[in-house]
């Protein structure tokens, strides 16, 4: 199943076709994208078993973003290999640094987006877990359970701001507007053959610049759930950022930066992707 | 004035009473502490000018978060020099340490604490600003506008998973649950002789181990309003945690830590006490 926000109102996208869910379910389930992960289990049981009518035509351009107002986004950093050492740094253990991505970053899947004046934006395709549970001290075997779907996601990097400063700071320079495309859509574990290993991709005006698979992560998606809820409650509808792969712009020798005019088109297996447009001030 | 939360009702605090500010107000402003501050520029005009009734007698031992579910928590780190230096850390320059205390952590003035097993828990008394207004790009000389006003705030610190991985993490660390007590109520800039200059301390079982003043912060409630709206919007209810000044654990020598039975009191002049026991798991 897929989830996601025409307009602001919570849609199951199918065939390329969107049933608006309040309509669908007579009420019982409100419009409200955000809402319906706090009762994740009962809307996704009525919604496998419901006859549901056809729907109207959709692009992924007209859908905002599936959870546009979490309460919590972790982020994960250096959570791939490769990653971790073009950023110079030595591969996470026992836990992962986390960041958050501040929620006025979150939008949609096709988007434009402001380059900050002066900063180097970078690209990191991401996979992005939302939380269909409060979790507390899940362990890895039972995390699925608590993972509501799965999306695309961008975290957007402005580097002069992540580096500014006599310590390291992921969370601001990672969170000016526009800089947390999500979507296309929230796709339900069971629509994969094997949610832990997933083809990434990010590609800027055609051209490939990263390619990673989500099983070569560090910290997986079960066991970032199982880390997490050990120091807190993560609430439903709360998203986790899994990490980049490597191909960053901050890795490469000379380094890049997104440029006016670039696109930037993020692919996940089974998922879709996003595509975002860089403007100047 | 004075905004507290009641049993999950806004209330304005008087001479040691509550006002429940729906019945006061006839339900022109509702009873949830946080949508207050969607109409905060409202709501303040009213309550100077309204006549209240007495209310209840309430101590703040009875108060809960008067803040309860900000959309965007900030937290600066290194923003007083002698902590910095404490810290092993230059003095920032241009843009602090910016990080965040997950949302979960949020707790009100007077409560109990668990301390992580294997932890090395900290105290750091801050300075939290409230937001009251939409921001964005704001000057610094217009910045005590934007701010609804000023919370006692304790950045409790783990530092055993703040300093885990191979780049230091703040955010993780300082979100246990508990560790962000608040409180114990909002108070308006107007009612300080000078909000810029205000004493903050903090000890442990009657013993002081912190003690400062706002106006040795490096970056100031203003300026820091004008630095992060320059990045991002802040919204109507986000909380800023100013920074902690010197004397906490992590910086002495031998290093110390809060144990299971202290009692850590944090006090800023002008505004009242933060009041944590610390118990074992």
């Amino acid at each position: 199943m897929r989830i996601g926000n025409l307009g602001g109102r919570l849609v199951i996208v199918r065939d390329g076709r969107a049933v608006d869910v309040e309509q669908a379910s007579g009420g019982r389930f409100g419009a409200d994208p955000q809402a319906v992960y706090a009762d994740w289990e009962g809307f996704r049981d009525w919604a496998v078993s419901a006859a549901l009518p056809d729907g109207v035509p959709v692009e992924p351009s007209e859908l905002d973003a599936p959870v546009p107002a979490p309460r919590q986004v972790f982020a994960i950093g250096l959570n791939y290999r490769e990653h971790a050492a073009e950023s110079g740094f030595d591969a996470p253990e026992g836990l992962p640094p986390v960041f958050t991505k501040f929620v006025t970053s979150i939008t949609g899947p096709v988007t434009e987006v402001t380059l900050p004046p002066g900063g180097h934006t970078d690209w990191e395709v991401e996979l992005v877990a939302v939380i269909g549970r409060h979790s507390r001290d899940v362990a890895e075997a039972d995390a699925w359970d608590h993972v509501a779907g799965l999306m695309a996601g961008q975290d957007v990097s402005e580097r002069v701001t992540q580096l500014a400063g006599p310590a390291p700071q992921f969370s601001l320079g990672k969170s000016f507007p526009g800089f947390a495309p999500t979507g296309p859509w929230v796709v339900t574990p069971d629509e994969f053959d094997d949610p832990d290993d997933l083809e990434l991709t990010s590609a800027i005006n055609g051209e490939e610049v990263q390619k990673g698979r989500t099983s070569e992560l560090i910290f997986s998606v079960p066991l970032l759930v199982a880390r997490l809820s050990a120091v807190l409650p993560l609430l439903p509808g709360d998203l986790v950022f899994t990490g980049t792969p490597a191909g960053v712009g901050l890795g490469r020798d000379p380094q890049r930066w997104l440029a006016p005019g670039d696109e930037l088109v993020s692919h996940i297996e089974g998922i879709g992707e996003l595509r975002q447009r860089f403007v100047p001030a």
